[in-house]
């Protein structure tokens, strides 16, 4: 007989338990931790049947909740989507080991040898919202570099996570690696999320993937350092030496290839000497596409069926298919347009003229910077960095993508043959 | 006529002038950054009376609120402290820029190339008790690294550090660069502390220097991330193979060679199997450098005049002449009782034995570990950092000593020829 543990008791075995699995994951050699994950992959492929049953159950529960379609959508589990599970546990198995590599080793006079060696992060708190796939690479992530990792989705997918859960504890028991390695809060209660936001003592880090309000959410009551994403208030620039093709191809692929993504672009910045010749075709082919364009006044006497850009505009992730466009007076203006409005994720100017780029890529301070390239190129797996749990759009550890490096910390190792300090 | 401010809009125009400060900061070329260094240390000494005097103002209203002798020590500049700061700021200028820096370059299939190269954090707020010269030192690191810094003393060393940041003031203006580089919160209200910790659109990182005392307030209280330095409760284990006289000289020093700082020795281990032959010569080396010590049963029966260490003094970071003493059965024992009691800061295993002090390094998971070495050199300058800002315990960004490299982050550059992504 056990009697009803507590919600704070609860967690607190979860958090020692994650603990304890991670000294043990720590400790096993690189080829488990692959044979885990792709030992997990076959579980999701054998197991595909019971997903789907599960992810029916949430699917019926959302529908009867009245979740949009869009939601809807991104909590379906279908044959290919849980392939592309599989596919990417296998992916993450394929990635280096990120753990124990020498970062740097140099000698001091005094004979002692220091090796910067990467080590796992430890304990790692994921919280995300209804994208039952996000169980599989996320515990996937942690679980490449040696993390343990907490758990928590969203409540609408709670059912799907389990039957994603219960594969990669297959993959974890086939490697003889302990199963509390990735664990799930067991419980929808939003305190739960409280309470792990204040485990200081059992979670190294925590990463909220999902939208603003969750991020907010978590920012404001977190005592544990987190790996945020914030907005992707992402601009190109086109400068008056940019070739006129590429402004066209470029700016319609970073706008419109996928408008939902955090690195589309949201503002369209053009030099004033250029914008008479080319941003009519610009808006053209995006306006063709489906894209709504809300210009300043110089933008909308260049292209007369364009809305008026509020001030709001220019700070506007619309994550849709609309574009604010301002025609600016050279390089200097742009940066300052930029400075003031950019969420630091990614900004891209596009220019033939090589010391303007330069100067652009310089003086500003975002996590990417492009010159002729397409926004929507910020992505770690675009990036070759394979998986990515998301974009850290603040400036400690991880900035840009978070990928397998990026959930490892180091140790010095310092070897001697008795030094003393004097 | 102004009006008065309120301590909030006081505190918000601080942090505004902060940023616009680091923006010019960081566009200017190094070499102004340098200059600006070795002026400041010039001004140092050309104003070392003004210095001493503003100094005796505070040690006179310290010596009237009744401060303890080793606070009163912390407080006084004399001569040789005036130049130890002027040369603290001469090594930092000496230090390599570590901005600007590729760290590391690769090229993508589709034919973008990808840099990763250092910038300047930021903005960096530091919160320190009453040690004036600090202020120098942290304003040093954070100038060199082209982050501008928000200092916040202590109240009772207010008058030296204004006298010291005059100085600096001095070398910023020499140099071409904005004083607003480096500020000082204008008020010794505890109440600037609070709403510091929560400006983070104008704060990237808080740097806690002090006690336990102010670190736990910081850490419940910020809303910014930390470079945070916890307990150095380190650790040194004699292992069987350990050489005798290597043993004696590098517990000695582990311990005693200054006993107020994090990387000294809190707890020897000794294994079993060596204690009777090595433990009582250590322990008398020890009485006789003024020691105490704090035994288990079986430490005691070898040393007969050792108190009894209770289960606090395994968790207990003394800062002091004392040190613990546990016998230990093995490797293994031994790491397990590091794993339960250690900060994760400092841990040494003594040995011979390559293989046992590799699994020591490898199992644990404390910042430093170290191989006969005392663990007094866990120590930025003795890494050869050069100076450091404090020694951070925690596990992201920065771990182990914090100097101008940890002071910086990155941000990929991205070089295209005008692809988009399929």
């Amino acid at each position: 007989m056990t009697t009803p543990q507590t919600l704070e008791a609860q967690m607190t075995d979860l958090g020692r338990k994650a603990r304890v699995a991670q000294t043990a994951l720590a400790a096993a050699p690189s080829p488990r931790r692959t044979l885990a994950l792709t030992a997990a992959a076959a579980a999701i492929r054998a197991n595909a049947a019971t997903i789907r049953e599960a992810n029916a159950k949430d699917m019926a529960a959302g529908t009867a909740k009245g979740l949009t379609p869009a939601l809807l959508d991104r909590l379906l589990l279908n044959d290919a989507r849980i392939e592309a599970m599989a596919k990417g546990l296998e992916d993450i198995a394929a990635l280096p080991d990120p753990v124990g590599k020498v970062l740097s080793s140099w000698q001091r006079p005094n004979g002692l040898t220091i090796d910067r060696v990467s080590t796992p992060l430890g304990v790692i708190g994921i919280i995300y919202e209804s994208r039952p796939n996000v169980t599989a690479d996320a515990g996937g992530l942690c679980l490449k570099a040696g993390n343990a990792a907490i758990l928590r989705g969203g409540s609408e997918s709670y059912h799907s996570s389990q039957a994603i859960l219960a594969c990669l504890h297959t993959g974890l028991a086939e490697a003889g690696l302990p199963q509390d390695a990735i664990q799930m809060v067991p419980t929808t209660d939003r305190a739960a999320v409280g309470l792990l936001l204040r485990m200081d003592q059992f979670v190294d880090v925590i990463v909220p993937r999902g939208g603003k309000s969750l991020i907010e959410r978590v920012s404001a009551e977190s005592r544990i350092p987190m790996f945020k994403h914030l907005d992707g208030i992402c601009h190109t620039y086109l400068h008056e030496g940019v070739d006129p093709a590429m402004a066209r191809a470029v700016v319609l692929n970073a706008k419109m290839r996928r408008t939902g993504i955090c690195g589309s672009t949201e503002t369209l910045l053009i030099d004033r000497a250029i914008a008479p010749a080319l941003l009519p075709g610009i808006a053209a082919d995006l306006q063709a596409a489906g894209c709504e364009l809300r210009g300043d006044d110089a933008a909308r006497a260049l292209v007369p069926p364009m809305a008026v850009a509020t001030p709001e505009d220019w700070d506007t992730e619309y994550l849709d298919a609309i574009l604010s466009v301002k025609v600016v007076d050279g390089l200097d203006n742009a940066i300052a347009h930029i400075r003031a409005h950019s969420s630091q994720h990614t900004d891209a100017i596009l220019t033939e003229d090589a010391e303007a780029a330069e100067a652009f890529m310089n003086a500003l301070d975002s996590a990417i910077l492009m010159w002729n390239a397409s926004t929507q190129f910020a992505d770690g797996s675009e990036f070759g960095m394979g998986a990515e749990i998301g974009i850290s759009t603040g400036k400690l550890h991880a900035r840009g993508p978070v990928g397998v490096e990026q959930l490892t910390t180091f140790k010095y190792k310092v070897r001697g043959t008795g030094q003393c300090r004097p």
